[in-house]
């Protein structure tokens, strides 16, 4: 069955290869992008959306404008490790291959998802973010009633293993701890693909060399932005595997298939203050509920995925200019 | 089948919950008590199990005395929580109703549970402790062919929930960082019973009750010094659920049936410097291993444990004295 999917970015190197996973999967009906700050600023994320989709010409899904800052500041600025990791455009410095015409839309991604969420059930629609909770906070503080009918399939957090930020923090977490920590308390049904399933995927040169051969502006663009994500993490990480991890990719995937993963059920919280905060967390205040709302993801099949991943990049990148 | 246990204790409050516990299950054969330091001195933990087996009249189980202070330190003084909690002399300041005429062995803890481990195999003995890891450090340094041949199921850590230190660090970890972060890192056989699952299970008054009316000093005294446990719990746990967490009674359990807790395979390292220091996480540059070392329990078939718990105790201190 296909399933409508938003996806909420903040585009981002991984995040352009989320939204090309999405694009290259037929059983996704992408209904609308939802832009957010973190990688990069709202702006540079929204027109990045904007001209990946005419990139790939896909210019009729429209792309909406979440919050420009955390729920708890007044503006952002992006941290030097972003810009380091994504490159100072979001995609590595290698410039998208189109220019869009379009504009955002006018409806904000707030009420486009509130929207959403009241016309389709669970089992229809899924909601992705991979960047900020400062969206789906501000969702929830709108409409309460889409807490028990939007499926949210988020990439954040890190449960078993250490933060990306410093030990206790990953980066989208880092973004807004607070909001973060109230759509944890809520009832939401919420996937976490967060950091123990996201780095055992991988995508390396030898994968980025067969997208290049394809001789396409798409596939050469995909290939040389992933080339710079692969080599800053050989830079920067100390645990580098030898490629580069498919953070947004997998939580993309497990939006359209739950089965690629094994979940934990448990109560989360985020620290929002000491030296852990941003650290997702059990709740040991709600250990004994019998209702656990978080589905963390803590052992993902890997092989499946990643040929997955590469079939549908693949394809896509093929069958684009 | 009927296992060997090996209980390696700090006799403390759930320390003497835990040997009462396998004393009353018929499923176990008890070898010996390795002791150790943590909630208590050495010494006093020595004692407290001496006088405990006499009550039991279980006095042909041979105590050795483990190493008195952690690896990296030249002695050992009880931190203030750990007085607080199983009180000064390790059992809720109610007095033990037997005093021994035994002293401990000539041979030293390390090297019983070396002997112990070439003696039998893996099916046949569990090695259990429910404090430090500096004894079982000192056997692997002393013995590495031991390493592959000692199963071992420990009470300590957290991985999916807060510390009881502190919202990064358990009680049993932070006595020997380093050594536990030595344990992890072989390819020993480990199963993690942390907190994850031990603040699952809980002892309360109507419980300790029931252990008091039926009329021995052996119920007695369980059930005043847990009364003890339980009291000191509500006023200092602000995650406080009714109850006294069975901590090492559930580590006992799982030695004797693995099948009362679910499992995750991770290889765990300790933070040993930092904030985070103490803290039992995943380590990143394992993470791809395709062996996983530790088996970490994240669930617990609780009501299955309680009951069984309870049952075993209760008919132990019933055909006590």
């Amino acid at each position: 069955m296909t399933k409508k999917i938003i996806l909420d970015l903040d585009t981002g190197i991984d995040d352009t290869l989320a939204l090309s996973y999405i694009l290259g999967s037929p059983d996704a009906e992408l209904i609308g992008i939802t832009g957010t700050y973190g990688n990069v600023l709202l702006e540079t994320g929204v027109n990045n959306d904007l001209n990946l989709l005419a990139m790939f010409g896909r210019e009729d899904i429209p792309v909406f404008k979440g919050p420009s800052h955390p729920s708890d500041a007044s503006d952002f600025s992006v941290p030097p490790s972003s810009g380091i990791f994504h490159g100072e455009n979001g995609t590595g410095n290698i410039e998208i291959p189109a220019k869009s015409t379009k504009q955002a839309q006018e409806q904000s991604a707030v009420d486009f998802i509130i929207e959403s969420a009241r016309k389709y059930d669970q089992d229809e629609l899924v909601y992705v973010p991979t960047g900020a909770s400062t969206t789906l906070d501000a969702v929830y503080a709108k409409a309460p009633d889409v807490i028990d009918r939007l499926k949210v399939v988020m990439m954040g957090g890190a449960l078993t293993q250490p933060g990306n930020c410093n030990p206790f923090m990953e980066a989208n977490i880092s973004q807004d701890p607070q909001a973060s920590n109230r759509v944890f308390a809520t009832e939401a049904n919420i996937t976490m693909i967060g950091l123990d399933v996201t780095m055992k995927v991988l995508m390396t040169k030898e994968d980025t060399q067969q997208l290049r051969e394809l001789g396409t502006k798409a596939g050469r663009f995909l290939a040389d932005m992933t080339d710079y994500y692969i080599d800053i993490s050989e830079q920067e990480d100390p645990a580098f595997q030898g490629g580069c991890n498919l953070h947004d990719p997998l939580a993309a995937a497990v939006a359209l298939d739950a089965t690629l993963v094994q979940t934990f059920p448990v109560n989360l919280m985020v620290e929002t203050e000491g030296p852990g905060i941003g650290r997702t967390i059990g709740d040991p205040n709600r250990l004994l509920s019998p209702v656990k709302n978080t589905k963390v993801a803590i052992d993902v099949d890997g092989d499946r995925f990643v040929k997955r991943f590469k079939e549908r990049l693949f394809a896509l990148a093929a069958q684009s200019e």
